[in-house]
């Protein structure tokens, strides 16, 4: 039974003066930080103050690469090419590195956004190049990836660790998919619920599907959360603890993978 | 006196299918290649090849940093802060750094590309934020700047090598000065004029300005040429030809800075 | 003495899924709205979304066209040629038009945004671009300019109405400039004292400095107001009680211009 | 037997500095110019130069809008939904509007360009997004469209005229398709055979296959030629005589659809 679990978030997704998100509110209650790179969201100024404000919580970092399309924050389904997937993926982890290294920290894993992450999830070439990009520019990193997602086998196959990701606020169906957010109960509020959940997911690997099925994810290494409201900020707080309660340690998910 | 020099050009500007200059062309003739960085110009495609081509050429890289105008390629000064200035910095040459890597070569210098260079030639705060950020990333960078200028100087304070730039076929102003663009006679086309200078700018560190009053420029390392024209790319050709023939070794600037 | 005043705002102003504002709160108390037109902020769908809810509730719509510097929000002073100033403004406030005759409505008046704006307000050529730009496009136009400025003497030699604009939240200089935004005393928060502000600039054409001196500012004719935070848009709401209670009728700078 | 037809050709498609096509060399040869609208190429400099210019030479103008992917080129699909194909629609063609007003000429047709072009011709609901925008902006332009296509069909539902387009210089498969570009034998390039195909294109509405048969197109208005390359411009030319010898006057759609 595992004992141990990250808590992710996906963050850094304010543009210039645009402001997204509640950073510095979710900050102090997760383990891992997924940066935004540029192309979906994040602007240079934002990457930074992201990184050291991670750094001031002892929250390791990661590169959240996505789609260059600004104005659909990457969650639109694009037409790549291989080699288009391994170029953005090089341009936009190595351009955190750069953060990273000016902060003197450590860039922890990699996780796509959005589309680009559901796309990867499903296609093997794309996640090869995505993950071997990855990894030429730094070969400890961990990839973030659905558990058994072609994502997940190319970063074995590449000699990459996989943190398997378990989505603690969404509702899955029984192929272990998750609802897609356009479906009235694709989101669970209740913090209760989604600290039960968690818990389950993380000790037996297993979620009960929105049809009452139990589907078996195997085992779960981090738990991405949004935190984009401040209902979210809260929710993030009240899952921490709720953990702590069931004897789950949270830290980062490169201590114990 | 001297008896070596860098030739280096601007080079991986072509943005997705836009396609501009001839690398092909004129990266055979040139030791220091600057690669647009996807700010004013250059896509992750492109610097992945622009790359790669150089080193088959053993041409030496640098990044290429600029402003964040693609409509005005750069060249059009932009109000920015300090704290801009920094964060671009990294961005973009951490970006090209992890390209390099990935090519299997290391990155020899930085070179402010268009609004910004010309700005950082007269600002001493922003030469500093950008040599700062670029001495961050690596410490042994060699900063491209005009002789004497605010950016050399910062370059020098903060600890990294200046390779003071000529540009061969551009008109000098009694101050030191590039003629602008925008006169008619900016640019010099004759290729034995401008071999002419640029031996004389070699060796003696004077070039004869547009009002006939040899400039003093002092010592020179690097020596810019433009290769956006089929003419251009001769040019480089040919300049690199009369180097020789007077006895002028043409080498990367880090071999003898 | 004048008994009529228009109330603008700059709305929409997000990005995609970039939200920005408070544009349903601010909109029911304002009776102009300066529409982004995505070259700083505001994409297709919020342009088309913001014209529509401005109709709703009977508010004029006007086009608000920046530079094209969506990561500096326009905020940032650029170089641009007065071809591209032209070029730039029919660019965007037609594709405003397009919007307001989908949603069949009329477009009442162009202001240019952040640093075009104050740029086009020192420089006469820039103005003159600007002005003859939007004239060509619609010739009833109304620009909203700070008096006595260069736009709004532009706008009068080129045929257009002016309405000169008055800043409620904003601290003026003797000069009858604005204090920067970067000074601490730049805005005036408390509401009672922007109200009283707004009314004597309405009756007799003047405000008290931050150095307590009366300016002249002449005749105005529209109060910007700010819609970004939820007190700013409480603000709206108790400075036009406050004209209607002084007997100031606020309604479209059309009807009485 | 159809004895008329038109010359189509996308321009226009500069982005600032970055200089794509012989706009000058083809516009003298073409009777309809497909303006790129500034989110797959086109910057308003360049919109407002092309419009000139086509102006000059008596070539009727249509709004070519494109998926916004600057980098992309808007040639990669991109999922977007009918309510951002209706606003990127309205946004993109009245800018071009804008323009043609200044220039004092009408706007004649629009063609959406390249992914959008080819989604279009097979997706009803994203069709009818596209041509109804386009009607609300001008209810008697002209939508160019592959013969059949659901987007022609769009059209005529719509209310709208629709200009069947025949691509000289490209191969068809036998159920009336594109070869896709990336196949060798997808491009024609001899003139004469290009030639050829036009006149028979016209006259019978019937092309021959790649694989030898003979393909029924039906009706074709307009020929859709390229002219990005010098040789793709002198063909222009050739074909342009070609019809004139075989007795087909070649002329703007709008004159005898």
């Amino acid at each position: 039974m595992k004992t141990q679990v990250d808590i992710n978030c996906d963050l850094g997704e304010s543009y210039g003066p645009f402001t997204v998100g509640n950073d510095s509110k979710v900050m102090p209650h997760i383990t891992s930080a997924n940066i935004a790179c540029g192309y979906h969201a994040g602007d240079p100024n934002t990457i930074s103050k992201t990184i050291k404000l991670a750094k001031s919580h002892n929250v390791a970092i990661g590169a959240h690469p996505g789609l260059p399309d600004l104005m659909g924050f990457g969650r639109r389904e694009m037409q790549v090419t291989t080699e288009e997937a391994t170029n953005y993926t090089i341009y936009q982890v190595s351009a955190i590195q750069g953060f990273a290294k000016a902060a003197g920290v450590s860039l922890q894993h990699v996780k796509p956004h959005g589309a680009l992450y559901n796309m990867a999830a499903k296609d093997e070439k794309l996640s090869k190049a995505i993950v071997e990009a990855s990894r030429i520019l730094k070969d400890d990193l961990i990839i973030f990836a659905p558990p058994k997602s072609a994502l997940a086998k190319a970063s074995i196959r590449t000699g990459l660790r996989v943190a398997n990701e378990f989505f603690a606020d969404r509702a899955y169906d029984n192929d272990g998919s998750l609802v897609p957010r356009t479906q009235t109960d694709s989101i669970i509020q209740e913090p209760r619920k989604v600290v039960e959940r968690a818990i389950r997911a993380v000790r037996e690997g297993q979620v009960l599907s929105v049809k009452n099925e139990t589907v078996e994810l195997g085992e779960l290494h981090t738990i991405c959360v949004h935190g984009d409201t401040p209902a979210a900020a809260r929710l993030v707080e009240v899952l921490r603890k709720g953990l702590a309660t069931a004897n789950i340690k949270v830290e980062p998910v490169s201590r114990f993978i």
